[in-house]
């Protein structure tokens, strides 16, 4: 995990940063709104990286931000088994993603670019999609 | 420390995982709002627990949440030795938790709930109970 | 403007509904994290529109968020005057919106997707890129 | 919309506010971070409520918390039309609150301290126990 | 009150805007963190200020900030009538606010900059000297 | 790095302990807002600081707040070697701190009490400071 808090930089460059370090390989990229001294409102910037990503990261971010320094610390993950599989619905296919723990399939997440798509298709809502997602889910595991 | 940052769930199953993480003996549980890729507003779980009930707390994570990854660090506490007590007060008793540094009392918190009850009973507000109990406080320590 | 609070949605769905509020023509859309009852965290939605909108948006919002209620109040605005006008760079064109106050201009501002398109053309940061505009922007007006 | 800043008392408090808050009719109550003068973090408390519990409610703000003034406005509100009927479900029966735009039901929700009952008593997860609803719900509507 | 949304600009000028205003006379200024189109961190400055203040402000926010535009509407205001005594303590005195609600003090402020002094002379803890002016208060009223 | 969670002290304290915690020597300190059981609002206290200090700033926080633990891991850091110099700009002299990663100056930072100072004397904006300073970086490196 490393991490950096900035305080001086438009903030209208995260939304080219955060992009750009997915393309990278990053495992995730947030963003926590932050007090500095003084009273500043900054951000920290937490990024989620495999070790051998470690130079190149630190390398893009000394570039393309303000930071004169970021810190870093090791965590272990736990992630599910995940599957990948198609589901059926009335309203077209989408792409799922099934998380299993220990063998049990405990969360599913259908693929959202798709069910973006799905709902100006049908030009019905995306919470619509959602509901109809879940309910063709269920129908299949009766 | 268990850590997981969560954007695909309904923000009112909190209400529900943070008591219940408590009920199973983590010492600490909070949310910090983040924000993640493509600008999504989502939460970080934080759970502060002892190694022994790691895995208790992954599954029931895993279980409740739509989260398909946790990750995880160690923390050293450091934390005040602390006595209980109970406080007298012209509007009633009420516990207090002391916390010592070396020998010293360095804070002390009356139970919340007692505060509540105390604010009811006497018809008045719960800040003047914190104020009364402050004085009594001090009083003794005169 | 007009604003609701969301506490029982997914968050993933704010990465749809904020530009296609855009799209349907809103003044401007944001997110503030709020905390409410129960101590549940949410998300207030505020949109600032002209009111001729304000059906057609308070319909999609029914449609596609979960609230069950919106409220809204009038707000008047103050703008400045805007002039659009393209500055020469070392590094190539860019569009710059300018902000006039009572004749004198106080405000610019390139217009960011050109900037990020500078920077991938000339392979440099996206910080490096402002500070080109700056620089030219000032060198203009000597 | 009543509003007020407070930066200069504990936390705590708001757990004992928001419910009295409730109690009392008003419409909403919630909590927003913000950053006052001197850079100190502090809470805005935000209350929509109809006028007739206006001077209640101020009173009420004037005794629990430690603020100096307060702020209010008007807001119009726009809320759907709701129904309440009860859903029957493979895990036991819910109510359920749905809310129609120009006669068409474009939300619901299941009463949450239901759901939290029947996640105990199923000994299923909360979002199984949303799925199941929402599941049986759809199946109604077929 | 006056708005404006800032996602282009240092967030470090936040220490010299907010100073400055209350320099200027506004009644208060407090800034929000909120989210922006393409998921972009960005804060909201509020201002409430008397009308005559409206065109000072305005040039001053048009000048220091980024911003194009600010909107405004009305608040009413309600405050507690301000009595300023000095109190009394074994650890010197300071300059108290008192809020009276209908003739009843329902809230006292001590004066921040004495209470600070009061504990770099004393040599004691912040939170030292506030318990030790809520104990004399209490003790007064007695 | 130090952490603790705080949610039941006045905020106001807090614009007392940063700047302390900065004279003791410590790297970095901030504020996250967060929120703990019972939804209760609260803040995360961050102190980034060398292993020397240690215990010396744990005495100071278990005195100055009301927290009655602490808790601490290890982190790395990777900073700029970063050069001081002084630029010259039509509107006066000013201190800059220059950030070299692999011996090239990848950022740059004007020392913020002087720019102010200069806006305030030459009767600009802290907006139009900037931008000088900026222009002239890039003269100089023309």
């Amino acid at each position: 995990m490393l991490e950096t808090n900035i305080d001086d930089m438009s903030q209208e460059i995260y939304s080219y940063i955060l992009p750009k370090l997915f393309d990278m390989g990053v495992l995730d990229a947030f963003l926590t709104n932050i007090i500095m001294k003084k009273g500043r409102p900054a951000i920290k910037l937490s990024i989620l990286l495999p070790s051998n990503l470690l130079e190149r990261v630190e390398s893009f971010i000394f570039h393309e931000t303000t930071t004169l320094g970021v810190r870093k610390y090791r965590v272990e993950r736990e992630i599910l088994e995940r599957h990948f599989t198609t589901l059926k619905t009335d309203i077209g296919e989408v792409s799922v993603k099934e998380g299993y723990y220990r063998g049990k399939c405990v969360n599913f997440k259908a693929e959202y670019d798709q069910c973006q798509r799905l709902a100006e298709r049908n030009n019905i809502s995306l919470k619509e999609v959602y509901n109809r997602i879940h309910y063709f889910k269920e129908l299949n595991e009766e």
